[in-house]
């Protein structure tokens, strides 16, 4: 007998405990015991819910019931998630969470702090909602070296793309589509400037490469700057921008990381993943490239990631010792700009022909793009292969009149 | 301390012996023990490898060794792996096998026989290759109801739909590129006429709905009839023609599963599964629609998943009760005749016109195709749904001058 508690009644938790009173005999069946929601964690009251009774605002209440086992974290939020969490984890208490921010800043500590009290700390729910992705990468990192993970990690950001790329509607009106449909919060910004991304490509990295990788050391750029320009111009190259979070093993052991928006070619299996759908692409050494698709968020989706957690949690008798991941030694992850890319750039400049010949003269071996309606006085091209580094060098030689109105780097998967 | 043996030393089976030399350390921090392989069963010498000193021709001598806890079955074929495996199990030692013709035919015993003897059946490489597909599917029915999967299981038939699609080759110079590749073997028979996605969607089937599907059970129809008249109708239509392995639940609980060619729409997550890679879909009532895309066969990604399952295995202590199915009753899976679709069917006749307007009569609300050079007596459409049963009704009152050139399924997912 298992007795949960689930801490948050918001979308997220009131989808686990539905699911856990529908589908309760598979559950059981599956944990191979008796499993029973016993206290809900949230500071408002619902009284009309058949569940009422479970309802409690007091965290101790929880902390201290010798009988509860498995606690779902399903807030949000580092505070105070990440001190409840420690305190569960402290008292012998399993934890799973679907809380990203909680995994991508504290995984390490908690994954330490799990192994001291030989408990478990897991969270399928924190990358791409019901897509299982963590266990699978688990699982093909047991024969495996995995080389390099790329995603479309969040929905948001894929759905106005999508709207910028078919339907050549404007960033602004896709945000608003987005907002009205409940895709897209009030207040964007951590899904638009790609934080919702780097969190959950620092936890898949984590575990793939075995150390921390912390947000704030991963370069992060967001897909506010995009226009339909560079939409038009993605495509005469062959391709769609998506917003990608990205993380590679180089030869030296240092990695790289990054969350930026990237050119991917037309037939990539990340270009034609749309809408709100997540994709995660892992390239192994023995498998190849293995990608995942569903949906990256959502209450039920979600909640069966936690509940299937939960279970694992229930049937398991010791700590994972493999689902786990050390802290980072400090420059583990080098900067985005010592890294080569190729680069699309775009151009206008009042100089006209002056300004061309000087950037086809900078810029040799780049492949021009063109697009319907493109003014006299604007270029685009493709680069060669260069780091960041070099690229600014070079720009550095333009005029002040020769205006640079986006660089976005290419990836090919 | 687990010792395993190998039985059979063919493409994968040599995959395996390498990766866990090549691999030792991870797969033993993973395992939690030493892992060593003690025994290669093959019938033939390989007096070159380093490791020669490992093979027997003597399978009594690996049954009857205490020592040895897990073994891989990665032979192929019914005759003797069944009787093998059956006997290790018996003997209380776990199985891993990526034959999928063994656990399409024989699952439900042998796993019966594991739970008997409280020891693992496992068969992640046996659908999929490399891509983690078995346990995901098991964490997607920890909290879901699955209601449906669709999947493209077969490399080669896929290689060679690509090339009629893209590169308008004809079946028969395709088929003879993908030998030429090592893409199909000299004998085509069981990729091309579906038999091996059959065993592969049965497998799938079983583990999702709980209870064992048998090939012969199963409609199975093969891509020998494809020709680049009906790719051509196909991109009118809007889409691709692609061989489907598919499964769903019924309303009344029953089943039906069938391996058919299938226009599929081009934005279909299906669509762009290209060349030899494998992808399937999983509709659950929690997740939606989860897709799982790889490379479904070779060395490397097949031995991966055969090596994390003997991982699995010797970390496990019990017999898994939830990765596994019962034996079925009969009529458990219904006659695809009675299920109901959208068909394409093309026709020729030398009635001409009559013919054409016998056919706009006999299917109303169809839609009409075309394509380039279609000669003056040839017609194709899209059927609204009905079943086989109907369709063939409707076909019966045509013309003996008729003739019924092809006649393929619709699918939207």
């Amino acid at each position: 007998m298992a007795k949960v508690a689930v801490l948050g009644h918001g979308v997220v938790g009131s989808g686990v405990v539905e699911l856990f009173h529908k589908n309760k005999d598979s559950i059981e069946a599956r944990a191979g015991q008796h499993m029973e929601v016993k206290y809900i964690l949230d500071i408002r009251d619902f009284p009309d819910l058949p569940y009422h009774d479970k309802f409690t605002k007091d965290f101790q209440l929880i902390l201290n019931d010798p009988e509860i086992t498995v606690v779902a974290e399903v807030m949000g939020g580092l505070s105070p998630a990440f001190e409840y969490v420690k305190s569960l984890l402290e008292h012998g208490k399993s934890v799973v969470t679907s809380n990203k921010e909680l995994v991508a800043e504290k995984g390490a500590l908690l994954l330490h702090i799990a192994k001291e009290h030989n408990v478990n700390f897991f969270f399928e729910a924190s990358v791409g909602g019901g897509i299982p992705i963590i266990r699978p990468m688990h699982q093909c990192l047991a024969a495996n070296e995995i080389t390099e993970i790329a995603g479309i990690l969040n929905g948001t950001t894929n759905f106005i793309l999508t709207k910028m790329i078919h339907d050549q509607m404007s960033f602004d009106d896709a945000l608003k589509m987005a907002q009205e449909l409940g895709y897209a919060e009030r207040n964007p910004a951590a899904d638009v400037e790609g934080r919702d991304t780097c969190r959950k490509i620092c936890i898949l990295a984590s575990l793939a490469f075995g150390s921390h990788v912390y947000p704030n050391t991963v370069y992060t750029e967001g897909i506010t700057n995009l226009t339909l320009e560079d939409v038009a111009y993605a495509e005469d190259w062959g391709g769609v921008i998506k917003l990608i979070g990205r993380a590679k093993k180089l030869p030296d052991g240092k990695l790289t990381a990054g969350v930026f928006p990237a050119f991917i070619g037309e037939h990539s299996q990340l270009a034609n993943i749309d809408d709100v759908f997540n994709g995660v692409l892992i390239r192994g050494d023995a498998t190849g490239d293995v990608v995942f698709y569903g949906r990256g968020a959502g209450k039920f989706p979600t909640a069966s990631a936690v509940v299937a957690d939960m279970i694992d949690v229930a049937k398991a008798n010791t700590t994972s010792k493999s689902l786990s991941w050390e802290d980072s030694a400090e420059n583990h992850v080098v900067d985005i700009q010592t890294v080569p890319f190729s680069f699309y750039l775009r151009f206008c400049s009042e100089r006209g022909d002056e300004c061309e010949a000087q950037l086809r003269e900078l810029f040799p071996d780049s492949t021009w793009l063109a697009r319907k309606k493109q003014p006299e006085n604007e270029w685009a091209f493709i680069t060669p292969v260069m780091t960041g580094l070099e690229l600014q060098e070079r720009l550095a030689r333009l005029d002040e009149a020769d205006q640079l109105l986006n660089r976005i780097r290419l990836l090919d998967y």
